[in-house]
């Protein structure tokens, strides 16, 4: 029987050798690195013959163990033609082509902006937000079919759903909206959160269309917005076609071990720096699986970092994207994420990349901002413009709800900012206290406000970029014990039938949590003071914390009282800042202040004060 | 009334103007720094001349605000006679002479060896912990008088309870003394711990003498030991004569705005690295007053400094000593400091200085240590060539007694150590898990021997110095939250009548701390593969640490079970260390141990493992 297999396989692939993919499937002219790589995959096309029409040099041709793959490097710049073929030959005898184009590039696409502390970022669980067609909730194509009754489901969020609603997104003022992975993801179950890819370069079809996520792109920009890709170079999905036809058996980690191959991940990142790491410690970490149904791959081989760059370059390109935000950053083979964020940025000098730098010692942060002096020590530049603040994060709640101590309240912010000298670029940090793998902070605190308007004062007027997570702005709840699925709900109305649309229509509730932010980021949009000021700021007192944002024209102050009770405060402390008495304007309030040196400040509220200079 | 006492004052001036103080009182020739600058004090000696014998010349002569100083700067180098004269004259008449003595330095005095990771230190307060002379308990010419019974009082300890009792220290295999500061604390009361010195030339007579503290000096070569003295560069006692008729208002920070110049520190030291600190908080920090009894000198005034310096360096010549430990590093000025180490190690180029950088972030301690790339990050380098492991003394006690769990237990020694890569030099730290200010381990662990035990072997085999408290050694048992007092506690039989005289014999309880800590401090005396080895170090599992230290001669496993129960290991797990079959011998045991791939080990238990190579 495994013979006649053998013997059928033989027959068909010399009288059927085909080009069953060809990624990237186009490219475009006149990029800055003329050099396109081209994976040809087909049943045995290795032992075939690769030509290019209209005389065009193969500079590289590599064949790998798998007879399936050929990767043929071209060379752009030597192209006139905007189209050409891609020849299979069987000695003289054509059996498979391919019409490759190369596209014409949008004006000033590599001098594009990208985002920066301007911008206030949303995250979106596509498949927990709206529900814009329920055509494609199921695809005949994808396994996974909706059940909106399963937690782990798949429910319907779609890309039509996001575009439905951009009015109401560019109306409560946040300005850039960062999707989690919308790529196929064709696991057999629980494929909602989309980070177990299945292929990388189309859009899942139960979120729609890749038409369509260039629509998402181009309705944004005509709101002056932006989109933000969430690419994942630790991991593919386990049944992406690459990985169940492996190239080379290098193009992940497989551990021999292992079932199939698997075998989990320590999860202990800080082996990156650590110097005493033991060696089978930090292959774990970095080579070890996220999950099971995850295959970790292997930046470190050339063929697999040049797919991963040429495919993010080449969603930039196809779908305008305005940056990237990167899973699991400190999983990944350092040297090779550091080669990945060059070519990008090469290709895109004002292009962001946030990496999800998910440690609390502030140098391990800082080790993965680009020209960190930290990250120096150890001889590394990690090329990724922007880190996540997960010290603000961790510190936040505690803060929020400590009472003060030499070392707990609002001390810890301030210890935590302390830290910033660490940092080669602190406003390009994104600070945020929750997002789709965290409580929801209005769970922790039970559905008071007060500590959401804190929070987001606090976040909204510190350095950096503020990211906001679906529902934030509607005070949602969900409880991290209880599974993900729970900090994951629907966004009530982005369902026809919801009991509730709140894109519409909100409850008193959940209008003081919105009217708030509403409020707070459109005041922030504006204001150069707040995304490119300088900081000052006051050690705790009371729990109360003070700090300046200011530039030559402006100068703005917070003042955060987290302590359960009204306090006074006298700006002969911060005459360095103010002078003891002065008018300034309650940015929430809309009104007018005159200051005479004692300040009052209800219990667990915040003041923003726009000083005339 | 007050014109009377002015016009006495006068007339007195002109009749007996003298020299009251010279200081340093006398120095030596050779030193490779020959400028020497004495301080001359006396009233308004300011106002007569100033002249040297034997045709000296002098280089520099500097008056202030306060006409009873003169600073006078010499070439020592330009002086060939051992003794000259300082003369004090009104017009041509000398009103007063003061005999200046060059004397020779000590053979290869410049290339002393130092404390090094070779070394234990232990820890000593001299009033706390032998009376050897009771004649000296109490001084006429000192205002507290000696009290038993009084928790803050003088309990009579000194140095000659301590040299008599060297063969007991010797024998324990601690190899490095470091005592509480021993210069005179003339303060009113509270004075035994010594941090608010009101001489910096003179033992405190309820210690002792100068002469004596050479003795222990003398005493402690003899038997291979070494002797460090605490430096306190912060502050002073508010009764220094210094202090008390200041020689420039800046000698010392005064607050206009405080008591007597008074204002206490807000102790933030990070706002010594924080980019956004406030000026007013930074002040506060490092100006303010680390208690009212101690005004916080300014190290930024020259003279200040240079003051600093050559007293520091007038002990190290005049006692011999071995290496300095600096009192409340953070809280100093910086540069100051930088200086100040400078003077000293270009003086002596081994000579060894750990400054109290209590601080929790590691890259904030690791700012501090001589040529650290985190220091360079703010143009900083602190000449300090050691450092204290307060993220060790934090978690240790955590790590010995959690349950384990992602971030709990033993994986906060790991998570601590991967910090090394931020230290220039992670062996010269000091690892410590009590001092005078901290509560004793052996409190926090309600007797138990078991975490004392685990506590010791890690620092004992980790890289750095580890360090001891008096009494670690028998278990000694003492509250923090009772008062300092409490962590304070007389050693049992330093004085006569005591109940007990632990230097002699001890209770069974008292043995299984001593015999655990002789055996394992002798072993590493001669461990070079424990002071300057590699490390390699093995993520926690079920509580149990593991680590070697290696080089190309010597391998060491160290495994660490802080668990409630027996725990096997498997040494496959380790095979980049050693095979999973070894001979070895247990050091603790003095027994070879034949390991055949599973280990066990007893729960809250350690194994120290030298391995055959």
């Amino acid at each position: 029987m495994k013979k006649l297999t053998f013997l059928f396989l033989f027959i068909t692939t010399f009288s059927f050798a085909q080009f069953q993919r060809v990624e990237p499937a186009f490219w475009w002219k006149g990029m800055k690195n003329p050099e396109l790589q081209i994976l040809l995959y087909g049943k045995n096309i290795a032992q075939q013959n690769i030509e290019l029409s209209d005389g065009i040099q193969i500079k590289d041709l590599t064949k790998v163990e798998n007879p399936n793959y050929v990767f043929i490097t071209i060379n752009t710049n030597e192209i006139n033609t905007p189209k050409f073929k891609i020849f299979l030959k069987n000695g003289k005898k054509t059996i498979s082509t391919y019409q490759y184009e190369l596209k014409e590039r949008t004006p000033n696409s590599s001098a594009r902006e990208s985002y920066t502390s301007k911008d206030v970022f949303y995250l979106i669980m596509p498949d927990r937000f709206a529900n814009g067609d329920e055509k494609n909730d199921s695809s005949k194509s994808l396994i996974e079919k909706a059940n909106r009754k399963s937690e782990g489901g798949r429910h319907g969020g779609d890309l039509r759903g996001i575009i439905n609603n951009l009015d109401y997104l560019k109306n409560l003022g946040v300005t850039t909206l960062w999707l989690t992975p919308v790529c196929e993801d064709n696991e057999k179950a629980y494929t909602y959160h989309g980070y177990a890819q299945t292929d990388l370069y189309k859009i899942d079809a139960r979120y729609g269309t890749n038409e369509e996520y260039r629509e998402l792109s181009t309705e944004l920009k005509k709101r002056d917005m932006k989109l933000v890709k969430d690419y994942v170079t630790n991991h593919w999905g386990v049944s992406h076609w690459l990985i169940q036809d492996l190239p080379t058996k290098d193009w992940i980690h497989w551990f021999e071990d292992g079932k199939n191959g698997f075998k989990r991940s320590n999860y202990r990142t800080n082996s990156q720096m650590n110097p005493y790491a033991a060696d089978v410690d930090k292959k774990v970490a970095l080579d070890g699986w996220f999950d099971t149904t995850m295959p970790d791959l292997n930046q470190s081989n050339p063929l697999v970092l040049k797919y991963l760059i040429q495919n993010a370059i080449w969603w930039i390109e196809y779908a305008q994207l305005d940056g990237y935000r990167v899973d699991t950053y400190p999983y990944n083979d350092k040297d090779g994420m550091a080669k990945w964020c060059k070519a990008i940025t090469d290709e895109y000098p004002n292009f962001n990349i946030v990496g999800e730098t998910w440690m609390y010692d502030p140098a391990q942060i800082a080790f993965w901002q680009k020209d960190s002096k930290v990250g120096e020590i150890e001889n590394y530049n990690s090329n990724l413009p922007s880190v996540m603040d997960f010290m603000l994060y961790e510190n936040l709640p505690k803060a929020l709800q400590e009472e003060e101590n030499w070392d707990k309240g609002m001390i810890r912010l301030y210890n935590s900012f302390a830290s910033d000298f660490l940092f080669p670029n602190p406003k390009n940090m994104m600070v945020f206290f929750e997002n789709h793998d965290t409580p929801r902070i209005n769970e922790m605190f039970n559905g008071n406000p007060a500590y959401y308007k804190l929070a987001l004062t606090i976040v909204s007027t510190i350095r950096g970029i503020p990211q906001l997570y679906y529902g934030s702005e509607i005070g949602m709840r969900g409880d991290k014990n209880k599974g993900d699925a729970d900090i994951r709900r629907d966004f009530p109305g982005g369902w026809k039938g919801d009991a509730q649309n709140a894109f519409v229509s909100r409850t008193p509730e959940q209008n003081e949590f919105f009217d708030y932010t509403q409020k707070l980021l459109n005041w922030r949009k504006s204001k150069d003071v707040i995304h490119n000021g300088k900081t000052k700021n006051f050690s705790p007192e009371r729990n109360v914390y003070v700090y300046f944002r200011y530039n030559d024209e402006e100068k703005v102050m917070v003042v955060i009282n987290s302590s359960d009770k009204e306090q006074i405060i006298e700006m002969n402390r911060f005459q360095e800042m103010v002078p003891s008495s002065f008018t300034a304007k309650d940015v929430m309030k809309d009104a007018t202040v005159q200051i005479k040196n004692l300040l009052t400040i209800p219990a667990k509220s915040s003041l923003i004060l726009e000083i005339n200079k």
